[in-house]
């Protein structure tokens, strides 16, 4: 195994190995897309265009990257058997991000009109619903995985209700922060390395490693989004970012509609905004040093750049 | 199995068959609804809360009830192994109800306030993509019949943008009608029969049977549940009955957010009422017809019955 290649891809800056070319990543972030456009085909056109525009909106693909990366890492060759897998937990993310844009009213969405602004809020939701449909069928033929998928699937919508009542109901302290962003993407990550190992039958030691890993990894990109999401602009972030500064709403006087983005607002205004570099950064030297157990490989060295990676990105 | 005896539930007007009681329907039902309710605890109290009051509304629960009794008609004898799928049907259905609401406007549901009334939209979003995801958790032990269950759950989704599709572009015709009901309620009344014999790992010839049973009970339930909605008020249906006649918006003139219950008046106003009343009895039959291969038992007797009540209920 120390002989693969891993070629990265270069949107999120990871620089390719040397060597042959066991397990191309590039290449197999390419098969998790075009199984997430098989498995969302339909007779119905609104949903399948619906899907195929947010889906071929792109993303960083750091989810599925995960999961391809944990399972190579803990010893796996048959691709093809981690490609559906790795599919489902991006299509619970998009799933998620659909209707996460009803809730913000979000009308940019990775550089692009979002459904819910191109298809309108009824449609949006039913894609969305679809797509968390589209997941079971995905995850079927996986046994045993499925519970840990559906637990985080679970947590994820947990995280998105979390933050909307937190804000409600000005309940939102770093507590509760840290608690939102380890429901909504950190148990996901997690899930998805664990998924990776365990489609090997991994040894446990090197399962709970990559779960670390995913969790720690997982807390960090949280974190640095929300800061993009508070610095950035839309052209550079690719959504609608600070919609309720633009509509000059006060954190006390938003209405049920208008809360979901003021969560980040809260958190990373003035010097809070390198506090939480500094943690995103000590979370991805914790995530790394978990899988100092797993042996010397590209795959685990792609884990460790894909980490840093998550810390260093600018959009 | 001829000596069981099957205690039906009254609120659905089925009649209690003689004899011995080695499985009471009555108390299925109750354990199913104990298993939602143990599956929807939650951290999250808006969740936990609002999962709670939709469950607790009731409902006629006539989808589990397809499931045990397709087990036990052909021969399942551990109900605690049925109850998991057949709340996992009525969780599907359950969350699909959630955000039907949201896009109708809904503000009554069996007879309280829906979830969206009492609790908003953002919030009635996140607690059915909660039911959504919780529905991964209840069948994860299942394997193979995931599949099964998950291209139900897809129907159901396909049905109901189907049903809005149509209708914000004009396009209802009696078969796109037939299309969509058979979509969004159809599919899942047979994935639970064929569920309920599968549990059994029951003859081809007996799940074949059921299924056909199940898709024409569901056709039948559909229809006449869209003509109660045509005739009923409020307080008979327990749901907010002819909301956009209330509104006075005519069929044309529709916006995308009122569209959805449209689709039942246009095909049932004047005469139409009496073919459709009549379709669904030639439904009943066919399905009652289906499942004449089957042995003789009070839980077939009980199926039978289910498919009659289904053409006689009131509300």
């Amino acid at each position: 195994m120390t002989s693969q290649t891993i070629t990265l891809v270069n949107n999120v800056g990871l620089k390719p190995h040397a060597g042959s070319s066991d397990f191309d990543l590039d290449k197999a972030v390419k098969a998790v897309e075009t199984s997430m456009l098989n498995i969302i085909n339909s007779d119905i056109d609104v949903l399948r265009d619906a899907s195929r525009h947010i889906i071929n909106s792109g993303g960083k693909r750091i989810r599925p990257k995960v999961v391809l990366l944990s399972y190579v890492a803990t010893g796996g060759t048959d691709i093809d058997y981690a490609v559906p897998p790795a599919a489902a937990i991006e299509l619970v993310h998009t799933a998620s991000v659909v209707h996460d844009d009803i809730n913000d009213h979000g009308v940019v969405r990775r550089g692009r009109p979002s459904v819910n602004a191109l298809w309108g809020r009824t449609f949006a939701l039913l894609t969305g619903d679809f797509l968390f449909t589209k997941v079971y069928e995905l995850m079927s033929p996986y046994g045993d995985l499925n519970i840990l998928f559906a637990r985080a699937a679970i947590a994820l919508v947990e995280g998105e209700t979390l933050q909307a009542a937190a804000v409600k109901n000005n309940t939102l302290t770093s507590e509760i922060y840290f608690k939102i962003i380890a429901l909504k993407t950190a148990e996901l990550f997690r899930a998805g390395a664990m998924l990776g190992a365990k489609l090997n039958d991994a040894p446990e030691a090197h399962v709970e490693a990559l779960a670390q890993y995913g969790y720690n990894v997982g807390m960090a990109f949280q974190i640095v989004d929300d800061i993009l999401d508070v610095i950035g602009d839309e052209s550079e972030l690719g959504k609608t970012a600070n919609l309720d500064k633009d509509q000059g709403k006060g954190f006390t006087s938003v209405q049920e509609d208008d809360v979901m983005n003021n969560v980040k607002q809260k958190l990373m205004d003035g010097e809070r905004l390198i506090q939480a570099r500094l943690q995103a950064e000590q979370f991805v030297e914790w995530g790394i040093s978990a899988i100092d157990v797993l042996p010397a490989s590209p795959a685990k060295d792609a884990l460790i750049d894909l980490a840093k990676v998550v810390i260093e990105r600018q959009f």
